[in-house]
């Protein structure tokens, strides 16, 4: 059975520290990946911590894989050896209801199950991410990753970049719409430069002026500051779609009043309070609110190509294993632009 | 110029009591109606006591007008003497805006003028509404109404009808739709209407349980009692659509979770404390809130037509207006079924 160097936590308070253990031998439909980046993601910090409860350890988290195709199972068509390939934020889904069926997995009934921190649909296999030097999967959930993008700012593209790639999609944007993009953050610089590839006019809005300069950078027209009441009425009514990546405790109803008719709000932070709305900025103009959850294995593979036909990828910062923990206090500061990204050469020889 | 003997409240906590005044003598484009039936909305009793703020009095309250022209401008082409005529939540708006130019005056860039409680666009004219005997309004907000229909059961279609008509075409509700009504009031009640003459699996959704055997004779098919813990479990992620119509305090997160894919909370009621919602029930199913406020005047003369076509109309009570302070204490306790429409011969002769 292949042998994965990795790192993981024993329990919510534990930092990351080496760790070894054995993934399955490839099936008929697996494929073996040598982990060559891995993107270190928010949502590793709060299941680390056990922050949306239920976590199991030992957790390897990890959920940004990108690498190189070493074994494949007799059954698999998708790839070859030495093919690039990369793992995102699922690993398996039901594989029968309606959105399965339909290649939306990420909605399956049953619910996805998780590329760490889950236990695999065996009912016994804990699930264990990429901070690790290999990983098995089924290529069903697995996707070919052209040679002409960067690899290590690829990584982040399996949860950033298709998080905010099909809520933008979802909403139609297209030439011209007027997008803003709520948060400069991992998911927020993805959204400003999908939005703005895809010829929209784009404003970020956040709440700190010493973002616009970067969020020009990255593709935003306009900069919208959240704390400056002049400038917000300046926008009131003024935006199709909204893409909310803020994940701190906040109100919806700060947001809507900037949405033109029919204008559309998608979620895809998942703040600890429960945000409030306002009904009365609901119903002018028709406005909606839209949850969005990363996206079907179809989408992704649209987006990657996407963005190799674009050149679209995640501005990085790449660490050694080593250096995790660091990472975590840094990201917690929100001290990286954008992401972390892990060498897994770092776990090797 | 014509004179309207009416009801009016002079200030927030004023009963409702004898006024008159007079209208304006009907310009090139406008239409003079003979007031028959008005219906009472439970907007009218906020606004009379001015609990949304900004009241104007004396208030002549009532949106919810049906009558017969009794005199029409020189350039009118939709009227001539003797026809039935209706009057909605609007007597005017912008009428410059993209918006009002696709008939969706309710989304009105400037906000619509309503027919009271509102200054007219001359600047100076107080608009008031139809607890009176005449009204003269731009024939542009003037629908037609199919002689077929029962006229006083026909009035709170111009509220109550179109405010939930509206949001269910917009979301798509057709055959085989399931839709899930909350509240059974004025609203709810012609949401079960409409949804079932539209082909849809309609659910009751109410905390009464008294409601059931009433939302079956409208045409719900299912009663889902909200306080049940296992009949809540059993809707989960069931509904392609629900519509809200509670006006009191709720969060919106307790609903969220029988949204189904892509499921759809339609929003008419405007409660008084800001909902809160759920972020993760909003994410999965790629659920979403949409808000809804009345129709545009050509949404509204469509419904017209098809409640004349599929004869459907509110079920209402008949008061003389001598009856209207009564009606709005039982009205706060909810002892209507579903609609006061006040009969304006009451104040004739």
């Amino acid at each position: 059975m292949p042998v994965a160097n990795a790192y993981a936590v024993r329990n919510p308070t534990d930092k990351l520290s080496p760790y070894s253990f054995e993934r399955r031998e490839p099936g008929p439909k697996d494929v073996q990946i040598d982990i060559l980046y891995c993107g270190v993601c928010h949502s590793d910090l709060h299941q680390v911590r056990d922050e949306w409860g239920g976590s199991k350890y030992p957790m390897v988290p990890g959920h940004e894989i990108v690498g190189k195709v070493v074994k494949t199972g007799p059954a698999v068509t998708k790839f070859k050896l030495g093919d690039l390939a990369a793992v995102g934020v699922m690993i398996d889904s039901c594989r029968k209801c309606r959105n399965c069926n339909n290649y939306v997995e990420n909605y399956c009934d049953e619910g996805i199950t998780g590329t760490y921190n889950a236990i695999e649909r065996d009912g016994k296999t804990l699930a264990q991410g990429g901070y690790s030097t290999t990983i098995v999967t089924d290529e069903r959930y697995v996707f070919s990753l052209s040679p002409r993008l960067d690899l290590a700012g690829a990584a982040p593209l399996l949860c950033a970049g298709i998080t905010t790639y099909s809520p933008l999609r979802f909403a139609g944007v297209k030439s011209g719409t007027k997008v803003g993009i709520i948060g400069l953050g991992g998911l927020g610089h993805m959204g400003v430069k999908f939005a703005a590839s895809f010829g929209a006019e784009v404003t970020m809005i956040s709440t700190s002026p010493s973002k616009e300069k970067d969020a020009r950078k990255l593709g935003a027209h306009n900069f919208l500051l959240q704390t400056d009441k002049g400038q917000m009425k300046k926008y009131d009514s003024y935006f199709d779609v909204l893409l909310n990546t803020i994940s701190a405790p906040h109100d919806y109803a700060k947001y809507l009043n900037l949405l033109g008719y029919e204008g559309k709000m998608m979620i895809v932070g998942l703040p600890s309070v429960d945000p409030k709305v306002e009904p009365f900025a609901l119903l002018k103009n028709r406005r909606s609110i839209t949850g969005s959850m990363i996206g079907g294995t179809k989408e992704t593979q649209e987006m990657l190509d996407y963005c190799a036909e674009h050149n679209i990828i995640s501005e990085v910062e790449v660490i050694p294993m080593q250096q995790i923990n660091e990472a975590y206090e840094r990201m917690e500061k929100n001290d990286v632009r954008y992401r972390f990204v892990i060498d897994l050469a770092s776990l090797k020889n």
